[in-house]
C-alpha cells in the first residue's frame, strides 16, 4: 500500500503543470447558468481520456420537476448537460461519489475585475478567474486525483462516481436528477472552496423575495406619495435585527470561528423607474442561511413572522402589507457524525499529506452535499482547495498549491475508501 | 369688451364635450420620452385647424448641445419634433407664449394602475391617464382658450405663441430648443398641474446619481464583503438629513403650505445581480431641489459636502468613496415678482371665472419656467388645472371641471394681455 501511494503522490507531483492547465481550460469556458455546455465539453473530453463511462444528459424531465426537492425557475436545460463519469470498481470495495458543480455566478461589476474574468491568468501560484475557487478548482482536483489512480495502473475495489453537475449555484437541480437517476454510493465527497477545511455539517439556504410597495407621486411633491425606497429601509434594517436573533442561537462549536453562521445576506435591490418620481414599488432579493438543526420551513416561518410584525406595525404597511416569495434556489441543510468513517478516511490522508490536523467545521453555505444526504441518504463531506473568501468576488482565484495538495488528500482517500484491488493493479 | 368675454365664455361652455374629448385623444397616444410624435401630431392636426402658422423641428442640433443649459443625456430626437404655432397679432399689443410640455414620465408599475394607464377613460367628471394632469390637461386648456378666442372671431393685437415642446421631464431641451429658435414674448403661462394656484416661483431641481461601492463575496460568508446595499443604507440616511437641514432654511411665505418646499427625492435605487452575492456596486438615481434663491452650483456643492463627509466619516467609504454625478434633467429655478402685471393679469381672470382669490404660492417643482425665465428673459407664471398630487402616480387624472375653468382663466388673460383689436374683431 505504501508503494502504491508512493506512486499516485509522485504521479500528481510531476503533474502539477498539466492540471494547471486543465483548470485555466476549464476556466475560460464561462459557465455561468444556462452557458455550461462547453465547460462540460472540456470535462467529457478529460472523462473520455480517462476511460471512464460517460453518462451525459439534459435534466428537467417530468419526474423531476415533480420532486418536493426540485427548486428552480430555470425553465430550458437544452444543450447544457449533466455529467456523471463513472470507474466501475472490481468488486468489495465502498463506492463513493465525487461530485462538483460545473456552473458559476455571474461576474458582477466587470470594472472591479483586473482582468477579463474568464482569463485564466496564473500569477504568483494563484489562477484568477470565475469559478477558479469554486469550483472548478475543486472539480480539477478531483480529475487529477483520479487520473494519478489511473496512470499509476491501480485498480480500485469500489466503484468511483464522478459527477459535474449543472444548477448548484440556483438550488441543486443538477445533483437532485443525478440522485433521481440512481447514483448512490457510500460515501461522498464534494470539493467546494473550503480553504482545505472539512465541514461535515452544512449550512442550508434559501431565496427570497420581497415586495414593498409605496405610492408613486412627483418628486418635487414627494411627500404626497409613499417612498418605497424608504419602507424599505425598515425591512433592510429589520432583517439585520432578524439575523442577530437567529446567529445568537447558534452555540455548536463547530461553528465558533464563523463570524455569522447564518446569515441573512440582500443580494439585490431594485426599486423606481425616473429619478424625478417617487417610487411605488421595490424588490429585495436575497438569501437566507438555515442552521443544519433547522428546518427549511422553520426558518421560513421565522422570517414570514418577523416580516408580518412590520406590517403591524407600520402605519402603512398596516394597508400596504410586505409580500414574501420563496423562489429560485433553496439548498437544503445536511449534517454528518464528526466521527463518521468517511471524515476518518479524509482526516488520516489529510495528516499524511500535509503532517497537519485539518480543521473540522460548518459550512458557511449550502451545497449539493444537502441534496445527496437529505434526499440520496449518502454521507457527505465537503472539502476543497477552493479560498472561500474570493468565491462569487471579482478576481476570483485559487491557490495552485491548494488544489495540489488537495488532490493528493483525495486520491490518498480513495484509495483508503474504495480499496485497492492488489491483484490486478499493474 | 364684456360682450368680447362673454362670447368667449359661452363659446367654452358650449364645447366641454369636444375639449374633454381633445383631450382623451392626446392622453390615449403614450408620449412617454422617446415617443412623442403621435401626440404631436394631434397637436399639429389641432393646431392646423386653427388656423395657425406652423413650425416642427427636430431639436438636437450643434448650437443647442454646446448651450451651457442644455442639460440631456438623450442622444436621438429624430422623429419627435418639438411644436410652436403662432397666431400672429394685429400689432400694438403684449405678446404670450403659452407653453407646454408633451412627453410624459414613465408609468411605473402597471399593476397599480386600474386601467391601462393610456386609457383616456372619464368616470364621474375625471379624465384618467398618464400624462392628463402632468400636462395635456394643461395644454388642451390652452388650445380651448385659443380656439375659443379664433371661434369668436376675436382678434389679438398681440402675438400669441403656442408652445408643445419635449424633453420637459428630462431638463427642458425643447423649451430650449424653442428659446434658441428666436421665440420671445412680454410674458409666458405654463399651464403645469398646480392644482389652478399660481406660482411666481419655481423650484429648480437636478438630477444626481450617486455610486456606492462594496466589495462582492459569496452570501454565506457575507461577513468576507462589503455590502453595497448596506452603505447605501447610510448614504439614504444622510440624504435625509440633508433635507432636512435646507428645508429649515426655506423662510419665503409662498412656501409656507407646502410640507417641503424644497425636496430630496430618491427616484430609483439598484443593486446586485445575484441573491446568493453580496452586491459590489450599488446606484441611487434622485432629484434635489433648488430654492428660488439659491443656484444650481450652490445646491450642488450643498450636496457634494455632504457625502465628502459621509467619506471621511466611514473607514470603508475612505478607501473607497461615493461618487456623485449631476445627469439628465436639470430645471432652473425661477423667479417672478408678486406684483409682475403678468400676474394681475391672471389674478383677475381668476377672480371674474371663480369669483374666488386664488391661492398664490411658490412651485414644489421645476419647470420649463426656469428656462424661459433664466435663459430667454421671459417673465413666466405657471398656473394650471392639474392635479398636483397625483401627476407622476399610477391612476392619474384630471378633473375635467377645472380644465374646463382653467380655458375660461386663460381665455380672458389672453384677451386682457395682448389686447383686442375691436375694429377688426366680428
Amino acid at each position: 500500500m505504501k508503494s502504491i501511494e508512493m506512486r499516485i503522490k509522485n504521479w500528481l507531483k510531476e503533474n502539477r503543470a498539466k492540471g494547471a492547465r486543465f483548470l485555466q481550460i476549464l476556466v475560460q469556458e464561462n459557465s455561468t447558468r444556462g452557458n455550461e455546455s462547453s465547460a462540460q465539453a472540456v470535462i467529457i473530453e478529460k472523462c473520455r481520456q480517462l476511460g471512464l463511462t460517460l453518462d451525459i444528459w439534459e435534466i428537467g424531465g417530468e419526474d423531476i420537476k415533480q420532486h418536493p426537492a426540485y427548486c428552480c425557475d430555470r425553465e430550458n436545460f437544452e444543450g447544457n448537460p449533466n455529467v456523471v463519469a463513472v470507474l466501475k470498481g472490481t468488486g468489495g470495495g465502498k463506492s463513493i461519489i465525487l461530485n462538483g458543480h460545473i456552473d458559476v455566478v455571474p461576474v458582477g461589476d466587470e470594472r472591479n475585475w483586473d482582468r477579463d474574468p474568464f482569463s485564466g491568468h496564473i500569477e504568483c501560484g494563484r489562477l484568477y478567474g470565475r469559478g477558479s475557487t469554486d469550483m472548478k478548482g475543486g472539480t480539477a482536483a478531483m480529475l487529477m486525483a483520479i487520473e494519478s489512480i489511473i496512470a499509476s495502473g491501480i485498480k480500485l475495489k469500489g466503484d468511483l462516481i464522478f459527477q459535474s453537475v449543472i444548477e448548484e449555484e440556483s438550488g441543486g437541480a443538477g445533483t437532485l436528477a443525478a440522485v433521481l437517476r440512481g447514483y448512490h454510493a457510500d460515501g461522498a465527497i464534494i470539493p467546494e472552496p473550503t480553504n482545505m477545511k472539512i465541514f461535515p455539517k452544512q449550512q442550508g439556504s434559501m431565496w427570497f423575495r420581497i415586495t414593498v410597495n409605496g405610492k408613486a407621486a412627483h418628486g418635487g411633491t414627494r411627500y404626497e406619495g409613499v417612498s418605497a425606497i424608504e419602507k424599505s429601509q425598515f425591512v433592510l434594517e429589520r432583517l439585520q435585527q432578524l439575523e442577530k436573533v437567529r446567529n445568537a442561537k447558534i452555540t455548536d462549536p463547530l461553528y465558533e470561528n464563523i463570524p455569522i453562521p447564518i446569515p441573512i445576506n440582500v443580494g439585490k435591490i431594485s426599486s423606481g423607474q425616473w429619478p424625478s418620481s417617487v417610487p411605488d414599488v421595490a424588490i429585495i432579493e436575497g438569501r437566507m442561511g438555515v442552521a443544519p438543526e433547522e428546518t427549511i420551513q422553520e426558518a421560513k416561518q421565522e422570517m414570514e413572522n418577523c416580516l408580518a410584525e412590520l406590517n403591524v406595525q407600520d402605519e402603512w404597511l398596516k394597508d400596504h402589507p410586505l409580500k414574501i416569495e420563496w423562489f429560485g434556489g433553496r439548498w437544503l441543510p445536511g449534517s454528518l457524525e464528526t466521527d463518521h468513517p468517511l471524515i476518518h478516511t479524509l482526516t488520516e490522508s489529510f495528516i499524511e499529506i500535509t503532517g497537519q490536523q485539518p480543521t473540522i467545521e460548518a459550512s458557511p453555505w449550502g451545497t449539493d452535499g444537502g441534496i445527496l444526504s437529505t434526499i440520496g441518504h449518502i454521507p457527505v463531506v465537503v472539502f476543497g482547495p477552493g479560498t472561500t473568501e474570493v468565491a462569487h468576488d471579482a478576481n476570483e482565484y485559487i491557490i495552485l498549491e491548494n488544489m495540489f495538495v488537495a488532490s493528493e488528500i483525495i486520491a490518498l482517500s480513495l484509495i483508503k475508501w474504495c480499496g485497492v484491488d492488489e491483484e490486478t493493479s499493474e
